[in-house]
């Protein structure tokens, strides 16, 4: 009897037991099922959404290239639509990295910001930019794009899709927010209220959607800005290079993700002076260029599984509950910013 | 009367509404907290609970130390004695980093370790080790030292202290466990069940801590292994250098964190072989020496801030609530892996 288990097929597993279905075979790993993700679960990425970095060669002549996909509207749009003026002037070209601060992040700008008779100046008709769109109304947001998982409090409203129903598996709590999801592949939280209903309506009133804003997980891209309430221009950016700091999230605008070549700006040498400013200019690494990414001959195409996908969902679940081989114990949770949307390069063929 | 303002001393303004003391003096910064910490507040670290990690020097000749706080018992400890005998032994001398992937993991031990005919020889007479300890039962840790910071579920038991009772601030909700804490100077995970009263009392019963155990968070140092039942021998060790992967808890041993020098790795060029190992060997980074501290000459005393002390209580509720003049929207909570154990060398004086 056991060797025959070998054979039994994936499609007659799936009627068998549960229990069955876990001798058989493996589970898949949170990777093996974004690889088996189907075509239709991905969504290209449009070249001018993407910012693309060329940082100077490394000490070996390797290319050093950063790629960014900005946020869609209508997040952050006004700092966006400076960062788009920026690249088409070419502004960044020449400019450098001047911060890199250990387990926090890797800034990017004019490193004669500071110094107004130094500083470059910038483009005209840039956008002015507010703290009040730090966050956006909920009815603004396509909300079928929402995912939420569980929450905070005795409400503990699902949003679309509800969590699959394996056992132990409580979702996506959040320490920071009420509830949690993704927009157009960024990861968001969410803050609801309890409506009461009409007067004379006979029901229970409902929990909705209020506002909604980007979080600061790993390669999130912000805009530096001075005390509020400057709110920043999109000119001075920054990447996180360690553990979410979400106490940042509300507090500075975030415009966009590294999708590729986060290594190039992580393993770069830590900045020894005061919140890891390099404290020599022979320290920093010169920016090349940062251009959009329609501006780039030959860029690759990407995409990214689209987070209202079944393969999304799938993935979620086994981020919070690892049960490929390696593990013993599946959490039964994880936080919004161990469960990275999957991006890629469009597989050839 | 504005001018009067700036000559209010703090004593007073201790006095006064919080209103008023809040536009006189900016609330203070969770690291502005910790330098004004009384001396009673901090405990130092044995210099026998050190791991200290000799890297070769960099490309221009300056050093790289890394130190490591081993944990205290009862966490790991047939892990740690391992990684005694292995020290004690110079065992891992001439050892290096195998592998760097980006925001995981910094792994380093033997490069043959995987070749059972070119492995260095374990030291004799090391534990057995098993995957039952990577927890460890309530009833064996001083429960004074775990401060948990709320939880999920309906019973939201507060060990001590409580929190601080500030407006807004909702403590350390988890993603992952029922409730979190410290312990030593260690961000702990602290599974609790509901007890039922005995037979003929009276009571409501009670929520009881059942098992404790490690979290991973930036710089903690764990255990490699191979498959389970594989537990490690503590020969091949790895710290966490991105978004905490809290997965990993309970699935793997974790035996302390790095409290000095984690740029040394960090900052090293990421691996691009499976799972971040180097592909040669000439990318590597050399271990000239892994020692205990107390074989270390003229080794700095380091001391952490007591996770029991007051201090440390209002450094929480500033990690999770800042309000120092940079911010705008406090978050009223956090995860524990944003709040990291202050730790220093001792100051001189």
């Amino acid at each position: 009897m056991r060797a025959a288990i070998g054979l039994i097929g994936t499609a007659l597993l799936a009627t068998s037991s549960g229990l069955w279905a876990q001798e058989a075979q493996p589970a898949p790993s949170p990777g093996e099922i974004v690889a088996a993700a189907p075509r239709s679960d991905w969504r290209a990425i449009d070249a001018s959404d993407l910012l693309v970095m060329d940082l100077a060669p490394d000490a070996r002549g390797r290319a050093r290239r950063v790629v960014i996909q900005l946020m869609p509207p209508p997040f952050s749009q006004s700092w966006i639509g400076n960062i788009r003026r920026l690249a088409a002037a070419h502004w960044w070209d020449g400019m450098a990295i001047t911060r890199v601060q250990d387990n926090y992040v890797v800034q990017w700008g004019d490193p004669n910001g500071e110094d107004a008779a130094k500083a470059k100046a910038l483009p005209a008709r840039l956008h002015d930019t507010v703290a009040s769109q730090y966050t956006t109304p909920a009815d603004d947001v396509p909300l079928s794009y929402v995912l939420s998982r569980g929450g905070r409090g005795p409400a503990r409203l699902e949003l679309h899709p509800a969590p699959p129903p394996t056992p132990g598996y409580r979702g996506f709590a959040d320490s920071y927010v009420d509830a949690v999801g993704f927009v157009g592949g960024f990861p968001m939280a969410v803050e609801r209220e309890f409506r009461r209903p009409p007067p004379g309506v006979a029901n229970a009133g409902e929990i909705v959607p209020t506002r909604i804003w980007p979080v600061h997980c790993y390669g999130m891209v912000g805009v530096g800005r001075n005390m509020s309430p400057d709110a920043g221009t999109g000119a001075e950016l920054y990447t996180v290079i360690g553990h979410a700091p979400r106490h940042l999230d509300r507090n500075i605008a975030l415009v966009g993700r590294v999708i590729e070549g986060i290594e190039h700006l992580s393993s770069l040498p830590r900045g020894t002076g005061t919140l890891g400013f390099y404290e020599t200019p022979e320290e920093r690494t010169a920016i090349t260029a940062i251009r959009l990414g329609n501006e780039i001959t030959a860029l690759p195409t990407y995409e990214y599984l689209d987070t209202s996908s079944e393969s999304f969902t799938r993935y979620l679940e086994a981020r919070a509950n690892r049960r490929d081989p390696f593990f013993i114990t599946p959490a039964g949770g994880a936080d919004i910013c161990n469960a990275p949307v999957p991006v890629r390069r469009v597989p050839a063929g």
